[in-house]
Formats: C-alpha cells, sequence, structure tokens
C-alpha cells in the first residue's frame, strides 16, 4: 500500500508501505475512506519533537472494515467505522471511567502495539487496528460522502471540542469563552453552542474562522489577543470573566489568556497539548477559585453520543475542513496547515 | 481593650488596642465570644512573610453583637454571630456566584477598611466588622457552651474543608483521600464523609490526628507520605487511584503526593495556601486528565447550608480544637501549634 512517513522537520512522504494484515485476532484491518492532517503533526513537522527514524504518521480516520480477526464481536467486514486517536480496550478500569486516552493498554497509532509489533500510521490507504473491539465504532450503515468530513472529525477534533466544554462545565445558562481559531477550537464553540450555553465567545483574528465560528453558533466573536482578549471578554460580559474557558492551543500565552478570561470560581477546560513553556499558575488559581480541567481527550467515551447526531444531521463539524487533496499530495496538506492556509485539511485516498 | 498583635517571626504579644467603635453605617461591633489560630497565622510566626510594622492578627471567631451601625438589616445587638475569614459585601457579581472570598469590597481582619482605616484583628476581645450584613450570620438564639467549638470551625476550617470537597467532585459513592491532617484535613475528612462518599482515606502519620481523622469518619489511614502514600491508596483501592483528593497543605510535596494520587479522570481539590514553590504540574493534569480546582474557600457562601447542622448536633467540627487557652496566652497558642502540640488552639477572652 501507499502510506504517509514522517521523515522529519518539513519531510513528509507518502510512499509504499507493506500491506498491512491481521496479526491477532482483536485485529481489523480497515481500508481508509478519509484520513486528515492534526495540529499536533505539525510539531514534528516544525521541529519541536525531533525524532531519529522515520516514522508512520496520523491518527484521524474513518473507513471501511476489510478483514476482520476472529476475535472481533462489533465491527465486520464491510461496515463503516470512526476511529479515535488513541487505540483502547474500553474494558479497563480507566475505560469504565471515561478516560479511554489513559487505558491500561492504550496504543498510539504510528507506535508499536502491545506485542512490539508496528501499527500504521492512518493517513495511509489501509490500517492495521489492534484492540478492534475497543476501539472502533461502526455507524449503522453506509453514510453518503457529505457526511464524511463531520465523521472524520469525530476522529479527533470534534470530540476534543466537547471534552474541553465539559471539563469546564459548560451548560445551558453559561457564558463561555474560546482561546484558539483552530479546527479543536472551532469544534470547541460547536460544543458549547450545543450543550446550550447562554454566551458563546470566539476568539479569533482570522476572517476564515471567525467565518467558520459564526456559522457554528458564536455569539461574539474577539479579534484582540492575550490580555487585551480577555479585557475584551469582561466588557462584553458586565465587567466578569467567562464562567467557563475553553483553552485549545497550549501555549503559556494562550493558557495565560484562559486565566485572565475565566471569573472567579470560573473553569478552564484545557485540550491544547501543552508546548513551550506552557504551565497552570496556581497563584490566580488560588486566589481567584479558577479550576483548570481537561487534558487529552478520551473522544472513544463520547462517540456514542455525538456519532448519531452526525448521521442525522444535527450536529456538523465538518467545516472545519476547509481544503481537501489526493492522499498522495499529503505534504501539500502539511503546508497549508503550516502556513496557515488551510485550518484543517482533509485527504481522500 | 485588649487584643492580640503580630511584632514579627516567634513575636507574637497581648496587649492593649483602642477600644473599636462604628465607623461606617455598615459596621458592627462584636464582643468574641471564641477565636483561634490559623495555619496561615503561621507562616508570620515561622518569618515567611517578615512584615515591617505591628499589625493586628486573627481572623476566625465566633461572638456577640455588642452594637450595630444605622445601616445594618440582618443582625443587631445581642445576636450571636460568626464570622468568616473575609470580609464580604454578599451582593457583588462575585458574591452572587458563590465566591465571596472575591468581593468586589472585599477587606481583611487586620487589614484596612475600604476608607483606610485599620480593622481589628480577631484575636482578641472586640472586633469592628465592616459590612456586617454581607459578612456576618447570626444564630437563630444564643448556643450553649458546647457548641462553640463547632460554630468557630465554621469560620474557616470547616468551610474550607468543605470547599475543598465540593471542588473535587466528592460525593455518593466516591472514593476521596484526603493530604493533610491539619485541622483544615481533618474537615475534609468530615466534608467527605458528609457528602456521601463511599471511601475516605486521610493520610496521617500522626496517632492524635489520626484518631480525629477516624472519629469523623474516614474508612482509611495511611500513615506513609508522598508517593508511598500514593501507592498505599491506589492498593487500597484496586490499582487505581482515588475519585477525588483533596490537598489541604499547600506545599509542592502535597501537591505532587495529590497529583500521584489521582486516578485518571480524577479531581484534586485544594485549599492549601501555596507556599514554599508549590505549583501543578501541567504534564501529568494533561496526559491523566486530572482537574484541579479550588483556592480561598468562600466560607460565607456554605454558613447557610452546614450552620444549621452544626447547631442540632448532625455536624460537629468542634473536636479539631485539641487544646483551649485564655487569650491573654495566645502566644503559648502559637507556640503550641508552631511545635505541632496542637492540631488547632480555640482561646476564650
Amino acid at each position: 500500500m501507499q502510506a504517509t512517513m514522517f521523515y522529519g522537520p518539513e519531510d513528509i512522504r507518502w510512499e509504499h508501505r507493506p500491506d498491512p494484515k491481521i496479526e491477532l485476532p482483536s485485529d481489523v484491518v480497515v481500508r481508509v475512506t478519509a484520513a486528515c492532517v492534526c495540529g499536533s503533526d505539525l510539531w514534528g513537522f516544525r521541529g519541536f519533537h525531533p525524532e531519529g527514524d522515520p516514522r508512520p504518521i496520523g491518527h484521524e480516520f474513518v473507513g471501511v472494515v476489510e478483514e476482520a480477526g476472529a476475535g472481533v464481536a462489533t465491527v465486520k467486514a464491510g461496515d463503516f467505522v470512526v476511529a479515535p486517536f488513541v487505540i483502547s480496550d474500553n474494558t479497563c478500569v480507566n475505560c469504565r471511567n471515561g478516560v479511554q486516552t489513559s487505558c491500561l493498554h492504550r496504543q498510539n497509532w504510528g507506535g508499536l502495539d502491545l506485542h512490539g509489533r508496528q501499527i500504521d500510521g492512518c493517513q495511509g490507504e489501509y490500517v492495521r487496528v489492534p484492540l478492534a473491539d475497543g476501539t472502533l465504532v461502526a455507524t449503522p450503515g453506509q453514510p453518503g460522502k457529505e457526511l464524511i468530513p463531520g465523521l472524520l472529525a469525530l476522529s479527533d477534533v470534534m470530540g476534543t471540542g466537547h471534552h474541553a466544554a465539559l471539563a469546564a462545565g459548560v451548560g445551558p445558562g453559561r457564558t463561555v469563552a474560546v482561546v484558539g481559531d483552530g479546527a479543536v477550537g472551532l469544534c470547541a464553540v460547536l460544543a458549547a453552542v450545543r450543550l446550550g450555553a447562554e454566551r458563546v465567545i470566539a476568539c479569533s483574528s482570522h476572517a476564515d474562522r471567525q467565518a467558520v465560528a459564526t456559522r457554528f453558533g458564536a455569539t461574539d466573536v474577539v479579534a484582540e489577543r492575550g490580555d487585551d482578549a480577555a479585557a475584551v471578554v469582561r466588557d462584553l460580559l458586565g465587567d466578569t470573566g467567562a464562567d467557563c474557558v475553553l483553552e485549545c492551543v497550549g501555549t503559556e500565552a494562550s493558557m495565560d489568556q484562559a486565566m485572565a478570561t475565566a471569573r472567579p470560581g470560573g473553569r478552564i477546560g484545557f485540550v491544547g497539548v501543552p508546548v513551550g513553556g506552557s504551565q497552570v499558575r496556581i497563584g490566580p488559581m488560588f486566589q481567584r477559585n479558577i479550576a483548570v480541567g481537561g487534558g487529552v481527550a478520551p473522544v472513544r467515551a463520547y462517540l456514542d453520543e455525538l456519532l448519531p447526531e452526525v448521521l442525522d444531521g444535527r450536529l456538523d463539524p465538518g467545516p472545519v475542513f476547509d481544503l481537501e487533496l489526493p492522499m498522495a499530495q499529503v505534504a501539500d496538506a502539511y503546508r497549508a496547515m503550516h502556513e496557515r492556509r488551510s485550518i484543517k485539511t482533509l485527504l481522500w485516498p
């Protein structure tokens, strides 16, 4: 098959790889219908996490089961499936607690399985899926092509935005500010609107992203940055901060902005992977009773709730994809996102 | 009157001070029935926050209203009152949000009022109370002496323990670990039991404090410290961490212990004032989805709920006081707590 390999900073290659096959009874092999590039894939591309060896890359995809191992019970050949961005058994104590990203048997796309065998990255034609019963969720039938972007978003960004909203306690009557206008931040806007927030303030200085935020139901858009943005939010909310702040970037500046945006007693839900010195400052948390929760989103936990809504059209995070490319042009997809010409790029095989 | 003054490290004096009088229509003057020493009072005593000038000290008391200003509506001369450890108007947006410690008109015992006038410390015979309507809560009648310790605990430590429990999401069926065996930690045990936790694990290596924890309903006591304590808690809970961890110390070691004790997806409620390099580490929070909330406890918010239970005997945090002294011996009270000969010392005028 053809699949994507990460060789190092700015070196992404579409190349020949071994065809995956069933290695364990709990495996399935999926033919990828659509995959995409994640903001976190860009770190390596940008040189943040230099790796010695070429490695398979990509952790978001939807597809059709090609073959199922003898021990797989919940999906079968021909099923259309959504794959969360981590592999989990969905039965251990942490999975039962709804934290599949801390599964005791967690495995990562592009990493090694529990027996040391290579797991495929997801920006490719086929993927071997370990722990298929715990990881994949099948749709009732074959979704139309128009639903693919929305379903693909459930693989990571929509579930991650939803996680930020839950961690921040979003609900009816709440005022919400979203820091970050990437695909996750935009999905966080959508999640907050879906959860009934009274006010959803998106922070974005880019017209294209502001447009998606508004389409997703943001009641206000703030174009300022940092402390200025926090001050504008406080003004909008009558000189207090937001009940709930969704931090969807992961930098020191974005976390500080989130802290300055929350009202006393407010909550920050953070899902931006902490890079570049991001920290949670205990001083303002303590003095102003700002709670901080969130982390690596257990999107598997949310599929049961979100998938039916995407299938029947009530929920459509698909517009976060503003560029579609053939997978063979995967390197262009990375560049487009790296240069912020695309919010999120969808790859068709 | 006689009252306590802080002169510097290990220099606490009981001395003559001006009799307080009504300065503003919203003031009352209270005759102190009982006061006590807080763990946070000890920082100055131990030299952590050296202050240039002598200052009045003490922020926990109960008493009887001696005289009420013309603008005071909710308490009158003769009322027995409980005073929270901060002064608040109870009407501003932050108070309405239940965060009276972030009151827009917040004032501190021993500090200056909004007009620059000295406010008394509470380890004295009389106290002028600014914003009396917002700050004080009166009991229906005159409580018996046996209720005084429990009522005094509502001034700070019981409300603070309750805040830790709420911030950590304690409720029926939850497993709880409490880090810290000071008066706040012990009240946190009591609060968790009261909120219906299934398992309440107290971490304490001191027999006297273990005894109070057990009396308050702790189901288990762990005598180990730090990572060893966290490992024992995980063993007790079947190789996972606690749903809720109540951090009631405020040091770097205690916060790290709390982080190691929480299960993936768990919550830490922290009320230990951060000193000595305490920080919230974003890495484990993110990777394991550990939420951290809490801060300066808005004990005023909890008086409506907790006070009736203390009055009718359902809730008795009084046993945190294991030493009672005449207020004139206040310096001995500080020494007893500093040397850990007393968990918490009650002072009678």
